[in-house]
């Protein structure tokens, strides 16, 4: 089969591979049918993960057809239509069994297209595959299903539900990219009254009013803080969501909070933040950082089957899963293309 | 009446100043029958608390008799023992109505011995008593009442609670000091599996095995990681309360909780802390500060009226309130006399 | 001042009374601009409510301008608009101190139109003023602020918080009169993926579709569970609210819910049901009764202020507060006249 | 191998049988070593329990050593020391996924000496044996962790977390048999400030007072209505255990209990009760029944191997395996035997 293969920093192609096969008896094998590329994506690329290495097929998102399944696997059939999760679980550790499969002990969490070969290529071989992939209803689009892979169930859960958004909040976004922009959408389903969006590109404010935040604020022109005391009638607001993942915008999310406030962090940071403890320890805040459990990915399916979320509205870029290296391109400049989420389509079989 | 008035930084003195008298009609005068002197106390004798100045009466804790109310108070009568908590609640802002006292917009909060006059005296007025004030039941000794003023709310809210300890967890308590020795107390109300007090002197970690921790920890001997690696299966601990105030002891919280863990912020911090986010963004942590809202203090008063919670076994130090001057030397030579709390007792009317 | 009084059952008069005035410190009177009709005050008049006596001034609803205060009263201030809750709050017993103020035990609770005169009048006492009323932000109307007073927070507490209703649940609402309908309108609020109204008049299934329900079924032609199976994949609906307050109705919620679901029962009930333990022992359902406490006024507000949450469209008659009797025609004749909620407008001042 | 098995009602003998083996790549073959008798199974030899037919082996209760393992168990090996659970979990269906076993739809739940052979034989085969057994640390005894399997998880998720005991409730347990003994025991974890033993029996009520009970009351002497409003200030307890399964008890509880309480149902019912709405209606009660989930023995594995929970208490008698038939003649005569919880031990390998 062809993949799309990383040969060490600042080095892909679209490569012709073995293809994959059972290799446990829980594991499936799901030819890609739709895959898509994450900003994580890149910073591989960059070499900022060094548990990828030379020879790995990237990629963790996927909607595919089972091709074949080990003897252990029960719920899925060859045929079937499924949603590849982000995060594999092996189901029996007591992370996966507390609903966390981020941090399974158990030989899953993020491991497709890290630790071991992912779907941004014809087939992809899916480990524990009764607990890590979702057969997807008749009459929902691969597209929409697409991003419950990662982009949604990230924002939800490590954002939204995190955070404890409660209706009437008042809620800040900083960051407008696309978790952040997936943040604000999702912080509609708990109906908060105001969703401030905050971020330095004005074209970014312009995405985050349409995905549902009824408030703007872009710091190069106006002081996010004084903005909000106007809004929150001094005290900050409710819940605020660090969606960008430098040690700046997580000491703005502390800085916006109310008292009793909470801070969901969701960007992936690579240097320490300061923690204000000298104004923070009296102000009984909550700080909340997480990886991806995908617990929610039933609920949002529901959601999204339902027409009670707008899931494909993410997609801004298609190209064919042959065109790839073009796909990267384009997502690499989003700042020129708007990009968002960027969808790989494979020839059907 | 006689008082400990602040005189300004490392000044104080047992002076006569005139009785306090009834200036709203929410307020009770309460003749104090025991105080105590806490840690926060020394803190503004520094003169680390501006907002305290000269003349200021000091002290937030006290058990008393009502002497007079203003008549708007219904709770509570001329002649009804109460405790006074250190927290002054209006009850109406809307923290108070959801039991944030602490963080009361309506002229409350900690307010005695800090903006207003304070309980180290032979009468304090109470602002807002109906809602600041706990009647007392009958057959309850001062001692242990007075300990629900300020260090066991303080404990079990913004250490046990928020740390969100459940049966069977490992808790580890860095500091034992008095506050900390209160969450040891406050945390076996949960029933973890274990208790780990970590501390730098041997004497305090063998209060804190009286107190109810079963493993302790003295960093200049052993590593506080590779012990608690040990006891948890390589994972850390499930909740890490901080109970010193310090940068390095709050950051030791964060390496010592297992992924999905909380740290619970006690300590009263004068400097910002270094918060690992490149480490901890993928953890699951979740990270809590506050101030005591004493919304516990009922609980608590259930728990030691029932004998469910030893309270009085903080109380290491006697003396009469008039030898309150010498009470503070004790209390402030702590390293020498051992003192957690010390109690002042009134002259009976 | 005029007023609708209360003359044991069947009889009711529009009547010359005393204007109330203030009786305790904390009491504030208020000039009623706006007040409505509830269900229960047609209860009271077929006698069913034995504490009302005659003579009563009724009606526990209202909106208007604070032209009193008791010197105790601190958060509101002669002019100001407010809404006055159905429930009062003395703010300082042990259910008043968790939000309960429905089971308040210092005088407050349900009072007005009950056991004190009640808001059917051109002017109101209302007891523990500052804990019972809420000052309206500017711009918002009456007419939304009034639906506060009493059905929405019933809905939202009693149906939709204590159902436990999260994003993508199916939930099921029995009864589709104004309360079923403010259920409806309040489950939205937390993104259910379904909302099915259940009722055996079909009227009352069309408003339900008007106000959110995605799925109506009228019993009379076809059977719920059987319906709901098609839904649930055979299991049933995660939340089952009952809005109606018949034995029958509230079995039916028990036996439509699944394994694990919740009933949440709003209705006001006269007699008995049958609780079918032999089936539900196993089966892990959570059931809920309540009064309404009004904890959720502000976040209510806030939502309505927001134009987050459109209250108003409960309003389907207006009358002039002089005209109440006729508004009493119009709305013990729902059935005829489709009347939900009929307001009545004072006399500007 | 030699097993016990039931023969209709009234009648079971101790057979010899085939030996099980593995079905499914997901089983495995345990040795028993220890097992017990619960009441469900004297239910099941009167016949109570249609599901169970001619031929089965029963029990659902058992501490053992792995002798098979299907290819595709991950967890446990041949010669591991494990707890069987009662409850077996497919691990993969929504409810496993949630940790609600008891309800599993992938062909869990109870099904052990129900639906197929149970523990009460030389051997057992245990479907799902990833997910429905527990490896034993070393250094637990077995007696102690028998007691896992079935009652302790019962009483503390059915009973105590159900019931949502807080520090400082009052909790009342109508009904102290084994199960209520053991909601008690399981109370004190979250440290009440009064547990009240409710039963007619008064070998029963000295029983409970040694499991940790404070209060006694024996409804043939005393209204406990009555003690409790003295105990509660009237008000009526926080929380009510239902430990017997009758309608009567049931009601009860549901007397018993203060407004905003919690009655917690964990009694096997055969027919229904009355639940009085029209009381209960506006007290804002929550009422919870449940099947043992078993999401609780990891915590429970813990609490008992840290000498936090004396599991072992529950034993009066001892037998031999091959002696069962005796062992449920004393089992069944409870009441002139005193038996709690008999222990048969296999004959070591």
């Amino acid at each position: 089969m062809r993949a799309l293969v990383y040969h060490g920093p600042g080095n892909k192609s679209w490569d012709q591979v073995p293809d994959p096969t059972i290799l446990h008896s829980t594991d499936a094998v799901v030819r890609v049918d739709t895959t898509t590329l994450c900003g994580t994506d890149l910073h591989i690329l960059k070499g900022d993960v060094p548990a990828v290495t030379d020879g790995r097929i990237l990629g963790h998102e996927a909607v595919g057809t089972v091709t074949e399944v080990g003897p252990a696997v029960t719920s899925i059939r060859v045929g079937d239509r499924v949603l590849v999760s982000c995060v594999s679980a092996c189901g029996r550790c007591r992370y996966c069994r507390e609903g966390q499969y981020g941090q399974c002990l158990g030989g899953g969490g993020w491991i497709l297209g890290h630790t071991i070969d992912g779907t941004q290529a014809e087939l992809v071989r899916v480990p524990f595959a009764d607990t890590s992939t979702y057969l997807l209803p008749a009459g929902l689009d691969d597209e929409s299903a697409l991003m419950l892979s990662d982009i949604l169930p990230t924002a939800y859960e490590v954002g939204v539900v995190n955070g404890g958004i409660r209706p009437g909040d008042t809620v800040a976004v900083v960051g407008a990219g696309p978790i952040g922009l997936a943040a604000v959408l999702a912080a509609r389903l708990f109906s908060p009254a105001h969703i401030v969006a905050i971020d330095l590109v004005d074209a970014r404010l312009d995405a985050a009013k349409q995905f549902g935040a009824d408030v703007t604020i872009n710091p190069s022109r106006e002081d996010p803080a004084e903005q909000l005391a106007t809004l929150t009638g001094g005290l900050g607001v409710d819940v605020a969501i660090e969606a960008v993942g430098t040690p700046g915008t997580f000491e703005t999310c502390t800085r916006l909070v109310r008292p009793g406030g909470r801070v969901a962090n969701v960007g992936v940071h690579g240097t320490p933040a300061t923690l204000h403890l000298e104004d923070l320890w009296s102000r009984n805040v909550t700080i909340t950082t997480g990886l991806v459990d995908t617990w929610s990915t039933p609920t949002l399916l529901k959601l999204v089957a339902a027409g009670q979320l707008d899931a494909k509205r993410f997609v801004t870029h298609r190209f064919a899963l042959a065109d790839i290296v073009s796909a990267y391109d384009t997502f690499s400049r989003a700042a020129d293309t708007a990009a968002l989420k960027v969808v790989l389509t494979g020839t059907p079989a």
